[in-house]
């Protein structure tokens, strides 16, 4: 890269899972749409095919009106050629094929126990890391070789894992875990601003302590323009609490199908008196199952379980407009993605300040937890740097439910990276959502490995 | 107190609680049958009478032809009369009457909250301990006044918050707390050493490392003269899972209407690879509802409930007990009590040192638990001075399990002092039984409250 | 006070000590010289007669043509007018005269201690301390009492403990302590980068990573415009370590007669490789006598020890120049006063989030530092809120040089508001400077309490 | 080894260093003595000829009439020869020669640093450690391999770092390290029982709460049959304050020329009011030069310097008597030597359990010391474990001196795995004894490197 007066030319991104077609046309849209920094992206997935496509559609992006800036896609053979000389490292990837999700997903059904999303925590969470937590291995060490000093941005969950496992392989890596799920939240308040004062402000002006852990995170502080907004927002929960918010939800184009109606993050407010910052389906899977009891259970909470065969519906209409963008029979569409990651990018090479949410580890931003466990809380990123604030204390109750799972979650991490069944056992085990017995959880646990075995070469299954 | 050779003579006990038709007895038994220490018990009861009973039951157990000392038992009329002059204090009070203890054990039946014991967690022991703990602030405060160097020995329920209050109000005071339960399990031991290797040995035999909080005590290490009892324990546990261990239980005469199949030890050990060191009926109380879903769940476990109308047949039966010994109806039994606290004041005047399992403030000897909270760890008692065993680490997953309940204790210690009705709450929705939803969380709590007034008149309900 | 567009006015200053000639004259610098906030300041002083005269030259300042706003400046009887409506409260005191200051800086000579301030740490530190935090639970008290809600900003020394007892006192005061010693350690950066790159920047282009305590603040990061200036600073330490650098010191108009060579801050760096961030008089006073085992070896190392006698002669002349500006013969200057102070309050007036060392409680900020003890380190100044940035962990040899210090100031603390003696002696007899025999350093403790009595009248001495 | 009833027989004793003239004739000693335990000991040592020549002094030893028990002594040619089949290693070795130690104590002279001993701390502290970590790092490796479940008892110095290195090199290793200078501090207040109240009693009735490093072990806690000895203790200081007491110091055969008259000792009681529990000679060097500024210091404080002059010449006589008893010229003497090494295995053998101070890694028995770090203590010996007491919280102002040496023995640690002359140098600089300018530190340091250098092959020098 270089510097030419205030921008930043020949920019080199390196995209792992590069042939997504949701979180790759975000970013191309917002690389195409801010005119200081230019480059080239490459374009690494496993679906080669996939990378290519994207490497077609990026490159018409150039031609749109609204593109302000030149990018240059990429598709690459392998991962050593994306990474080598790369500033920037994205990783995208999905961990299996919807085949492993629905085990995740849908196999603990049987034994009564019902997920909304199964990509975090649970039964789905913990064996979705388990074979994610070796491929985040090799990037780590493809990282350390290629380009040891490249910043490295994650979007792929398990994100606290994901992100950890980074770290456990090469310690100076450079690298952080974004999500959008507190961005949600912070638009929860703009509307209990609008419906109980009346007025209209932006997501960004809502200014927030965050901590705890991703999709776990916690606001113990929010203010706009200085005002405390607790009052504001008890007000709201008070008046919606047991019907729901009716607008709800996070309205990104990526993500618009996951509405709620915010009564598990009332009713969460109402037992702790602080506000969670994730969207219902994932607040849900870290508790006790009080919200994921069944499906009626979760019927009343005004939620919904986002089933696989969804998730397979949805991704036909995606491949579908992907080709038709291909083709050329559709064109690219400039919607707002309400990410920051070209932010943050911007940030880091020195383009302006900024502070938001960002998942790293814990340096004594949020006491009580493990140091190096991988913790959600605000930083500020400037010139090659991320400095996480002091984001506090949580309050006893809600520490010891956040950290049940950092705990779950670093058993994991060592079971996963020394092929221990037995360990890997205990914390699926110990997951909240677990109510079988334990013989019955011992079924689940083999079964769901089964379904999982082509993802995890190195176990003895 | 003096000592004369190897004996003390004129020692001061003051029992708080002295009306007692259970411990008391065994007391006096115990104290009888030691040539080494004699003195004076005084006896004091909110129950007078009671009191007075067992200040004649007491004198006459001198009689008996098996008491090698002489003791004389006085009922007091205050509780300054009791503690002035005491070298020893020994606490075991019921709080409340049955009437408050059917509504801990059986008002949360209603939502569908069972209970084996209710009175150390879950919303049984939560009430209990929030009218428990200002009658230890005032007995705290008037052994500060009345004999601020006495020894005292706590055996009351909830233990860890009894202790912990006598320590938060009065931090120099010399107190513990002493539970059979531990005993139990090394029991246990010797069953499985037994049945599995033919060998037979007594319970003192067994060594254990002990630590956790009182009635979720874990074993992480026992041997049987430098033996690893583990891999036998872990033969006994497969050989009976399924059925569990017939003979089962504590035989211990007071308690032995309680017993258990073990199935629910069996089923920790083999969650967690170490050693859960309760009753069943008390560690089923700690988890997450998985043994105590419902009373076909219970009964699948094979431990039992204690009804509170148990309890009430039963106090019925010593009452009656009691008199005919008044009356000289009926003589006084010498029993063996298998409990240890007419050791403990031995080693503690200096009559030989003991090591044995024991509640007081963590000082470091469980890692991960916060300093000053009342764990049960293995001590060295000796000349006025107990000095705890450093036990070590709990298993991540365990710890995770044990912490949860030491943050809610602390809690609840917080709300009692202050008479905060939120916080306590937030711990009684908190707790791992506590299943329904917060609506009806918050009904119940106000039910329990309501049924427990009487003993919380500083409380604004 | 009242937001009018971007602009802030009726804005309630209180400055306790307001009778300063010199911290005060630069405040009403730099308020003239900002035109988005206006307002009252109001000047408490033990010297009434000071903060009149001070009132005179502050509401001439409005007359200047360089002052871009007005401010109205009042003296006021008593304290608790300053505070009664107080937005900000400013905190710049000479505790005592300089006859106790003689005695904190000279009477440890007669043991051959040297000291080059005496105000922060060192047998001067201590007792300067012991009077100042008997006056800081005063002021603290009235804080919450009169404008609870008030944002308190310290600049009397020693720093550290005059922030510490302020928490101590009012927990939930939001109080800082603002420092420009590590301003000039940046400025020393700055002259390493001409002198090594002949590049010219400008201190606040220096971005630094600070953690420690103050007058013992360290960087173990600076950047400029990203790039690492450890190098470029070991070319320049090893350049001028024999002779020291001749332009040295900070060249603050207040502050400019204490010059040094900045030979400390090289042979620290050497020591420990990462940089001493305060002005070599303060960093050699927190370290054995290294630096000041005898006037010698303090001119070796090329730094002065700054006599009571130049102070008192520097006050005679600050004093005719006061008198000079009341009686309008001579003409207020509106020199660059390099203080942040403005720019705080702005900040926490919402008017421009900003980033900068500050003396606060660390709240995790600092690794292995006491959670409490005040610290420095970078914090996020925005509306109404200051957030540490984590600054991370200090090398273990440094650590453990500083922790002595942060044991020292609790010790110190405890000792002042306990009017104990014998801890205090503790932490006087434990300090590094401390080389004499315990029965000298007694009776010099004595000696010295003896000296500053008058302002310790709640000692039994 | 067999059990045979309640004697074990067949116990084999590896003897690391055993050609030494001192240690291994006091174990000769006490084994005999011993009616319960039997076996052979096998000496291996670098010095071939010394270990034959304990062959057959040891083995002559059986024959004397005190000798109750029979032992078969073995010089073996390597190290794994006496470690097979081992149940307790014993290593007692000088790491060096006395032209290396005579570095180590005397080239520091150069530079006005004085030491007492110059085999624990200060800069021949340091490079004993340099040279003998590397020697700890091969033994542990080889107990790992041979004999990975024999008890390994330290005697050589740096005791901290002896034990620590085994630690490091084999976490599951059962290693402890003793030493005899708290039974030297016992003693002292034997005296002091004595002098102040005309009480005798022996050493093991002085019981006390003992925390610390090794050779600055403090005792916060004493008594004589429960009663509290601090007030006798503090009689005794301000009786023999200014002259030391007399009668002085460890008359233990094998130590007996390093007599001190306790003023160090009295000195640091005066300055923190707990009892420091070392040789004088030990604890003066754990502390700024306030005892060693100079030999005139040292001489005032009565306490000597222990010359490698000496130490030589004690030598020879000890080869002497070593080739006489050999020859058959002199017979074995059976001295006291007030040692418990054969009562710690026996007690490991379950042949009585015992309660002693201990170096071993802190598990929590001293608070806010690293988890790791080893710590002297005491800790209950039992069946095949040592369980360490908690012995709680050191004054700050002593924590803040022992945690200074606790930090730099974990970088001389790591200096010395890693060969790193930087890091070594840090903590070298760092070292409360070092008062030499940092340029002439690095050649001290440099010379003393290339004096040791022998015994460091791997490092580049």
């Amino acid at each position: 890269m270089k510097y030419v007066g205030k921008n930043v030319e020949d920019l080199n991104i390196a995209y792992i899972g590069g042939g997504s077609r949701g979180w790759a046309w975000g970013l191309m849209t917002d690389l195409a749409k801010d005119g200081q920094i230019s480059g080239t992206v490459k374009l690494y997935d496993i679906n080669k095919q996939a990378a290519i496509d994207n490497e077609i559609i990026g490159n018409k992006v150039n031609d749109n009106k609204e593109a302000v800036s030149k990018w240059t896609y990429k598709a690459t053979d392998t991962i050593k050629d994306a990474l080598v000389g790369a500033d920037f490292v994205i990783i995208s990837i999905l961990p299996g094929t919807f085949d492993e999700m629905e085990s995740d997903v849908h196999a603990p059904e049987e034994y009564g126990i019902y997920q909304s999303v199964g990509d975090t925590v649970g039964p789905g969470g913990l064996l979705r890391a388990l074979r994610t937590i070796p491929m985040y291995v090799d990037i780590a060490n493809s990282i350390k070789e290629y380009c040891p000093k490249a910043w490295v941005i994650n979007y792929t969950n398990p994100m606290t894992l994901c992100v950890r496992t980074l770290y456990e392989v090469y310690p100076e890596i450079k690298a952080f875990g974004c999500c959008h799920e507190v961005f949600g939240t912070q638009k929860v308040l703009v509307k209990a601003l609008k419906d109980i004062k009346g007025i209209e402000v932006k997501r960004q002006d809502i200014k927030v302590n965050v901590l705890g852990i991703n999709h776990f995170t916690w606001l113990d502080k929010a203010t706009y323009n200085g005002e405390d907004l607790f009052p504001i927002y008890r007000e709201f929960v008070d008046k919606y609490y047991e019907e729901g918010y009716d607008e709800g939800g996070d309205k990104n184009w990526m993500n618009d199908k996951f509405t709620s109606k915010e009564r598990v993050k009332f009713d969460l407010f109402r037992r702790y008196g602080i506000i969670a910052a994730a969207g219902d389906r994932h607040l849900a899977e870290f508790c006790p199952p009080w919200y994921l009891k069944n499906p009626e259970t979760v019927n009343e909470w005004r939620f919904g379980l986002t089933t696989v065969e969804w998730r397979k519906n949805d991704l036909k209409e995606r491949l579908a407009k992907s080709k038709a963008m291909v083709n050329g029979e559709k064109e690219f569409e400039f919607k707002e993605t309400g990410e920051e990651g070209v932010i943050l990018m911007k940030a880091l090479l020195g383009l302006g300040d900024f502070v938001t949410n960002v998942n790293s580890p814990n340096r004594g931003q949020v006491e009580g937890i493990k140091l190096g466990a991988v913790v959600e809380t605000n930083a500020i990123f400037s010139k090659d740097e991320i400095k996480p604030v002091v984001a506090g204390k949580l309050p006893d109750e809600v520490f010891s439910l956040v950290n049940r799972h950092v705990i779950n979650q670093e058993t994991i991490l060592k079971a996963a990276l020394t092929q221990d069944k037995d360990l890997a056992f205990r914390a699926f085990a110990n997951d909240p959502l677990m109510t079988a017995s334990i013989s019955d959880a011992r079924k689940l646990f083999d079964k769901m490995l089964k379904n999982t075995r082509e993802y995890l070469p190195r176990w003895n299954l």
